[in-house]
């Protein structure tokens, strides 16, 4: 069996995570992969249906997904989740908890965001019908352990996806494309 | 890849469940297949601290097991749910969630369950101290679509598992042994 590992992409808002988590599961199919997208929202809408976004509501929820993700990881599926995490303390309690763990920073200006935001939440954020929305009225603590930084506004989706990919070759995750056969 | 799929073990408190979804995990294993084990005790532990025993909290508790347990499926791992699961409405939602469903009924007679008690449940039910416990102040529903129904008080741990792996290949859901290699 494939080793499996997780691929926690963190970032604000409208960053482009989702966009991401979903050309990532395609390559790494592709590659002969098992591939688990778990998307932030999905999980709160049938898992955590109770929980809101204060601090301690996204703790419980993070740490879920992590929960979810370790036991998926153990049977070698690859984990790739979209979710904010805008806390250091708790991307460093996901990260112990799942143990095969990569992080990508989507790091993507607050304006950049704001001026897509594809669902209107900062606009609802800004008009106060959301509370606690990072960002807004909530903070996004720069992450200082991600082993992947990308720049989702200079940079294209697909250009992010290369260097995910070539980060994840040089961590020794995935193998360069290539080599598959030999190491059969 | 191997087709996942997931033995669903209802039954009452002390009927036998965790022992057997561990004998079950061990005969599995050493049959080549991914196995992982959810017991509802732990599950309640990590995932849904926050929920009681009502029928709605026990049909959120199980219908997030149901989501894990499809999530594992879908990437071969067989999932051995341990779990009460005491209403039949809320197995039939299990069930359909699920999609690869096997499920078996640990038929052991209350009285039995009762002179067991290895938790000292049912005495903290019979005080008063716990609520809404299954068998005491809670209904089981006899399970009308069980695919397998095992007899643990008439019969060993052993005997029992013995049963449920004959099943198992019956059903189409296991390969006899020694048929390994003429399947690969």
């Amino acid at each position: 069996m494939r080793k499996g590992f997780c691929i926690w992409l963190t970032g604000l808002s409208a960053s482009g995570k989702t966009t991401l988590a979903r050309l990532l599961e395609s390559a790494l199919v592709s590659r002969g992969l098992m591939v688990q997208v778990l998307d932030g929202d999905e999980i709160r809408a049938n898992l955590n249906q109770e929980l809101g976004f204060s601090k301690a509501d996204r703790e419980i929820n993070l740490n879920r997904i992590a929960y979810i993700t370790k036991l998926l990881v153990r049977h070698g599926v690859v984990v790739i989740v979209a979710a904010i995490t805008p806390y250091e303390s708790i991307r460093q309690q996901v990260r112990a908890r799942v143990g095969d763990y990569v992080e990508v920073f989507l790091n993507c200006p607050l304006e950049v965001c704001l001026s897509r935001d594809p669902k209107g939440l900062y606009r609802k954020a800004l008009a106060g019908e959301i509370k606690n929305f990072t960002g807004i009225d909530d903070p996004f603590e720069i992450p200082r352990s991600a082993e992947i930084e990308i720049r989702p506004y200079c940079d294209s989706p697909d250009k992010c996806l290369e260097d995910i990919l070539h980060s994840l070759e040089r961590l020794q995750r995935i193998l360069p494309l290539g080599m598959k056969i030999l190491s059969n």
